[in-house]
């Protein structure tokens, strides 16, 4: 939360009675945005931000965009300016709104790309181009008055960073802040017409909106050239077409054709006409085939349709060799990648003679519900994802394997990193996050990272998915908290462990915020709950100890993660989001378990380790309904030192010192004899008294 | 969760698998239940119930209507039959389908009244006379050829005891078991018409079943006459005229017309006509009013509107003496109870020519809305239900107050009955409930009981919410678990408190779950969280020591209890009921700490305290949200020789010597010297080594 207290001499109190008046309005806001400005023009070289006066959420968003271009006082706390000018490109993307065919007054930018990606290619990276901010999640709106950018929790600090002048930031969570939809609602006028990439929303969320917007006169409007590839122009990357590899059933442990099996099945069940796959990483699952089309996520672009007698792949046949063809077998036709949208137009009227629909995923985007007619389509969510959520035996085990090389590897480089700094080296957040790749890479199976590796020291820790960038990342500072996210593909996996470790005294402070935290992280690996319980309820149960001193965190307490696969995959997690609530955690499935606390501007904590939902053994079984609990895949030690062992009851202590044990036993073996990484390993894993 | 081993000799496997066939369908049901009825007619005097085999829920509903009339082998597990024969009940009540203006084939009875109210007049109690089962909760269904009684866990065991042959039980909440809407959609033929009292169903409701009736075909029939009422004739008593008493304002805290004034406030922002309460507690509580037309609720029948200018109370005159007109003041008119339908159907031409909407809340009935003209109005959840759950502080120092008076009888009582086993004498349930009625009235105060006591020895315990009864209830065995779940009204507050209590040597089973029933209500009494938590989310704290053990209870963790009110009230409520995910607890609510478990025919176990929520100081103040937590009121001590210390961690035993330190303190005083109450507190108070 930033917090303003002086602006250039004029005291704000705590309810923003500026100058008697209390802004409250959003025309408070724009009087006070405007006063900013001008008192700008004359003096300030420095803005003072401090600790205590609050701004409404929409007042800050719009503060914040008038004291970024300007450093503050204290050097740790000041903002540091790295927003990309945007002056131009909106200028250009805003001489696109009349079109041919069309004439829009605000265009919407998601930072998904057609599949509903979560990371994307560059290619695809459109709001990234047009607002420079370069978070993972996000969404611009360019009106043609105003630029506005919605991103969660996660991004708050970043964002705030990376946009320049020309935007407001939208900080989705906060009260009094709309979501974009409201915002295209209640902010824009009444009547206006709202360009989109019917590629980069889902159909779900169109209809939704449309619905919203045509009560107060507005309208969405499909533009099948999107305008900021336009304005991108020669600069845009092209497409990657990569060649495709087959996951052997040593890796996968079931056939693609069992899965295609058992989905057809699912399929006639309710004579649907057939599913479309748009979802790249289920694409990957369902073939067992891999690519690298997207940094970081192991896929490929591509579409598939699985009818009752047709298998159709819509890709770019460049990227099959003869392999992979003799591994699909011959009953899989090959189309190329952008014809998914010209067939399922071609069968519309098919889907009607035969009085079939077409089953598609949630998060298909609208573009192919358009082009297979909207009222020859079911939606659900998609089978193949909650199918790809519970792994079978051979990828458990082989998720438990490369974990425990992830782990040697994550031990590596936190006592290398000791031994840089006991030899008085200084190193930079990247030279970590480097090092600790070349680590992973000597790994048996490693095949690349699963996200850019967060190595954040002391105050960089709070910024949610920090990514430490060459010019401008700090050096490590080993008086300080530092906070390591980070993860590997593995033919035989996927990891995503985050440590939080202190190379010198941590202080009182730090300790009792790291073993809250920690005590969350108990709560959930201890967790037993009976079949049905969702990681809605769960959540609850690793914010609790944060709770008792009245610290929470901003995000999601776990994730699903596949199996060399995205490092995020759904439908479960465990979090407050609401669809957490509509799918229970089964047996097989992957989660994360990450509590944090983050103190802005001083340090971040998180705690993350991959646990298993398995079935467990209980004294009884009330209702005969069988109960479930976890299992910790991660073994990577929890620094002892940061703890405060007076807050642990007994059976946390004796967690703590089990855990630690057991990443002794089971990962020691992956580590050089008399290497410095054993050592530090047997050092970490020692008891806390 | 009633078990079937062995019929009649015959042996039925896990599968139900019978003579080969797998009974998993319905009609295998029903050849079940014909083979059963065939060889009843010969045999069996005896039906074996024990532990080990499982029906599906719909198999076990048909059999254990046909058990019922049988005795068990097992004197201890038996089903005591205590059910009315409703035979010539249902022949009646099939002879009034075909009326002056509707054909019905089946007819839908609600155990509610007109005004929603969960506990009923004697008149009201239609589902009751028409069933036999007397719980609380419930809903028959009589069609032409079958009649259904639903109801959820509490009821199980008492319902299966109460109903006849000619009843199928639906145990809602099972797995398979359809709810009543669903039974009419799915298990009554298509393009049935289905009868309905449209003042004992809520409007929102009935619009619902109309649509789901509507696309089957299917409809709902409003009947003004109840059918039920034309059966019962002359039997059915009365609607109770009792007088009305004011409520002062040392005890209400607030004036009537202040409370008054604030809903208009609410009204006028969004220009509603006015504002129809029909929940009794809401009337009682806007016009400090008190009566006592309902058994344990201090209610009186009435409706009322109020308007921009107007409050009309819809009340019997008779119930009015001068004193509460004088303090009604000039500006009430009083009306009929039943003109409010003639006074909003007078007004539909009103409504429609002001184009303002008349605001109903959510839980009024079917009947309202159809008056005042279903176009004509706007549901809400009531804004004086929600006013009414945030006690005022002179209602929660009332609470506080008569809760101690409240302790003291309970105290009181368990030391009689504990010196009356010295003694060698034996007690029934009932009189153990009669003796406790006499403790409570001789507080100051007291007004009369909350609700039936539940005074239940061993394995009547397990039923949730049983009743003794005089001629049928238990002696109560020092040797079992005594669970007494009681409450009085007194003028300044409603209690409602359950111990479970040993005489003797509790077993280490009773012991364990005890326990672990204590953990989850000491989880939730310690519990913190930052305002706007629901207690959807804090239900799991309660539970989450029971699921280790394979353990569960089928009920809500707590509810909303009334300032000398009734007993439930919410809208609020910690439990896994969705709509307690849409009221964030909030500081001055009044809630029950009340998780359980409960062995089917041995034991329950249930420890239930009311707590207020209370805003709370922590360290730090995460987004300046602000953080709650509880504060305990009942203060009865919790018997420590029922705690397997073993499994307590330091904090919990620490909590339980506290807490029961607080009751001595806070409670001797009420409590005569020398007396054995006072003896008996002491030492159960004395601390847990």
């Amino acid at each position: 939360m930033v917090i303003v207290e002086e602006v250039v001499g004029l005291r704000l109190d705590r309810r923003i009675n500026w100058l008697g008046f209390h802004l409250t309005k959003s025309w408070h806001a724009k009087i006070f945005m405007i006063f900013l400005n001008f008192i700008r023009t004359f003096t300030p070289e420095r803005i003072i931000i401090a600790q205590n006066t609050r701004l409404t959420a929409r007042l800050l968003n719009t503060y914040t965009s008038i004291l970024k271009p300007k450093t503050m006082a204290n050097d740790k706390d000041a903002f540091e300016v790295k927003a990309v000018n945007t002056t131009e490109r909106l200028a250009k993307l805003r001489s696109l709104f009349q079109g041919g065919d069309y004439d829009i007054t605000a265009y919407v930018i998601p930072s998904e790309d057609a599949h509903q990606s979560e990371y994307t290619a560059s290619c695809d990276a459109r709001r990234a181009f047009i607002s420079g901010f370069t978070g993972s999640a996000g969404l611009a709106v360019v009106s043609t008055k105003d630029a506005a950018l919605f991103t969660d929790g996660r991004y708050f600090l970043q964002a705030s960073k990376q946009l320049d002048h020309n935007w407001t930031l939208m900080k989705q969570g906060l009260p009094d802040v709309p979501t974009w939809q409201e915002y295209l609602v209640q902010d824009l006028p009444k009547g206006s017409k709202i360009g989109i990439d019917p590629t980069l929303i889902m159909a779900n969320d169109a209809k939704a909106l449309k619905e919203s917007l045509g009560k107060i006169g507005s309208s969405l409007v499909s533009i099948e050239n999107n305008l900021v590839d336009l304005v991108w122009g020669d600069a845009r990357p092209s497409r990657p077409c990569n060649p495709v590899i087959v996951l052997p059933l040593k890796y996968a442990g079931r056939s693609h054709t069992d899965k295609i099996a058992k989905l057809r099945e699912e399929l006639s069940k309710e004579n649907y006409y057939g599913f479309v796959v748009s979802a790249l990483d289920e694409i990957a699952w369902l073939f067992n085939l891999r690519g690298s089309d997207v940094q970081y996520n192991p896929v490929f672009f591509a579409y598939a349709l699985i009818t009752k007698n047709d298998i159709v792949l819509y890709i770019d046949e460049n990227k099959l060799s003869d392999e992979i063809k003799d591994h699909l077998g011959s009953s899989i036709r090959f189309r190329p990648y952008y014809s998914v949208f010209e067939d399922l137009r071609n069968l519309q009227d098919k889907f009607k003679s035969d009085n079939q629909k077409l089953l598609i995923s949630t998060r298909t985007s609208f573009a192919l519900a358009l082009a297979a007619g909207e009222e020859n389509i079911e939606t659900t969510r998609s089978p193949i994802l909650d199918a790809k959520a519970i792994k079978n035996e051979v990828e458990l085990e082989g998720i438990r394997k490369c974990h425990l090389r992830d782990a040697a590897a994550v031990i590596n480089y936190f006592a290398w990193l000791e031994e840089q700094f006991a030899a008085g080296k200084k190193l930079s957040e990247i030279d970590g996050a480097d090092r600790l790749e070349k680590f992973r890479a000597e790994q048996e199976d490693f095949v690349g990272l699963s996200f850019d590796t967060i190595s954040a020291s002391g105050p960089n820790g709070a910024i949610i998915h920090y990514k430490p960038e060459p010019e401008t990342c700090a050096k490590i500072d080993p008086n300080l908290l530092y906070l390591c996210d980070s993860g590997g593909q593995y033919k035989n996996g996927t990891t995503d462990v985050t440590r939080t470790i202190h190379f010198g005294t941590p202080t009182a402070q730090e300790k009792r915020a790291f073993t809250r935290v920690l005590q969350g992280h108990i709560a959930i690996d201890r967790a037993i709950f009976p079949k049905g319980t969702t990681g809605y309820l769960l959540d609850v149960f690793a914010r609790a100890p944060l709770w008792r001193d009245g610290l929470d965190f901003r995000h999601g307490t776990g994730h699903g993660v596949g199996c060399y696969l995205n490092v995020h995959e759904g439908p479960h997690g465990i979090g407050s989001r609401i669809t957490f609530n509509e799918v229970p955690l089964q047996a097989g499935m992957t989660v994360t378990n990450e509590p944090g606390y983050y103190e802005d501007g001083k340090f971040g904590i998180r705690i993350e380790t991959l646990v298993f939902v398995r079935e467990v053994e209980t004294p009884h079984n009330f209702d005969d309904r069988g109960f479930l609990g976890f299992e910790h895949i991660t073994l990577v030690p929890i620094q002892t030192k940061l703890i405060d062992a007076s807050l642990l009851d007994p059976i946390e202590h004796k967690w703590i010192n089990d855990y630690n044990a057991e990443c002794l036993q089971k990962v020691s073996p992956f580590l050089e004899q008399n290497s410095s990484g054993l050592r530090w390993l047997e050092r970490e894993a020692a008891a806390l008294k």
